[in-house]
């Protein structure tokens, strides 16, 4: 975790791991990953798939065995607080067949802010279960709540969306990535189906970039927002005068998009 | 499709696929899984895992391929339309080992529409891209937009929210299922490390149930959300006294949650 930041010269990868019954249900609605996916790019890290699990022992193990492997990086949200419901870092544990021993930084944490509050010994206890961890794993540093932990090539965070952004905005800067994606896009008040056929040879031109197409509908009328994502910034700005040209051709109403 | 709809006495699954490089990349904030999930629960079906996997061919036949055998039901969005970025049905194909043909009433929809709408002969060829479903499939209806398909228990569907919606919607009362998994929630202001034992003890003596506990902040105070979800009404409403007890015995702050 000390050592410099490398940049790669290939697209590293990494793989989110969403972990919570309350997001399969339907009553929490996620935001950690597409913070997350925006944060890693920064750092040229691509965000290549993302799970939502149960917390259920069984999947959570079998699914980060199966991500590790695939994947540069993992990242975990979830099942790190004090309740019975909590067993992300068991199943890490198991995950990488090893013990959970107690970490004696995020203790200390724990125990310093017990003491402030001055919580009984019994609280006291049940938080101390946050501070389980994976043997040979090391803290995640947040500025709120209590720590995460990383465990070779898998980073274990909290759900909340506030801690865990303060753990990834901490991190994300001692990662080793690439180069990261810039997009550029474009909105046109025209259907999908009349711009597909020049998009497409636009696409087959530049097969290094990325060229994405999205319908979108504002105010009652249906539009295409057009984004191109590539690391080379020059070849981005070019292949963007492309698309206008194509889409002035067309005669299309044009909108700025971010 | 058109056989009346089964109430199982064992649990019916889902897996839900967001397909996508958009989603991925951080760019759009996914909000078609909580809306399936709702809707699917009210017909008694579980989603018990999501995929958000990015707009390549491999990556989508081998993820259809892997979870259409561990799941009752899956679900896709995304990678309909008619641009060259829209590759979702030949996968589908790819992953049945079927080839792609025109859908006869899906075609004559879309020059239907094309029709009213004066489309160029070139636009109406690109739109019925569209109409391209494996060998096989059913249609899926929808008020709005293209129709999606189903091939076997694999249900393919827009990524445009409003027109996922109108599918999932229309489509939701003709799946078989089971009993939906119902719930009762309660907010208290206390840390979790607070109600984490006697929450136990609760799950414990309910192990039909499931019991969870998600931390909140509000208003610059912490708090914690106590939800039990079960299938029968009369006992989440025993259990959801007990809790109701149980932080009353805390002398929590408690307030109402949906």
């Amino acid at each position: 975790m000390s050592q410099a930041a490398v940049v790669s010269s290939q697209p590293v990868t990494a793989c989110v791991l969403l972990i919570g019954n309350e997001i399969l249900s339907g009553r929490t609605q996620d935001v950690n990953l597409a913070y997350i996916a925006r944060t890693l790019n920064e750092r040229g890290i691509q965000v290549r798939e993302a799970r939502t699990i149960p917390d259920l022992e069984d999947v959570i193990v079998e699914t980060v065995n199966a991500v590790r492997k695939q994947f540069d990086y993992v990242f975990t949200t979830g099942g790190i607080g004090p309740t019975h419901d909590d067993i992300t870092a068991e199943c890490i544990a198991r995950a990488f067949g090893v013990p959970l021993v107690m970490h004696p930084d995020i203790e200390a944490r724990i125990r310093g802010y017990a003491k402030q509050r001055g919580l009984a010994p019994e609280v006291i206890q049940t938080s101390l279960r946050m501070a389980r961890v994976p043997q040979g794993a090391d803290l995640i540093d947040t500025e709120i709540g209590a720590p995460g932990f990383r465990i070779d090539n898998v980073y274990v965070m909290a759900g909340i969306p506030a801690v865990m952004q303060s753990m990834i905005s901490l991190l994300a800067p001692k990662l080793s990535g690439a180069l990261p994606v810039r997009s550029r896009s474009i909105g046109a008040f025209l259907g999908e189906s009349l711009v597909a056929d020049p998009l497409r040879a636009i696409q087959d031109r530049h097969p290094q970039l990325d060229v994405g197409s999205y319908p979108f509908s504002e105010s009652g009328r249906y539009g295409t927002t057009l984004v191109i994502r590539g690391t080379d910034e020059q070849q981005l700005d070019a292949v963007l005068g492309e698309i206008h040209a194509m889409l002035e051709g067309l005669g299309a109403e044009l909108i700025q998009r971010d």
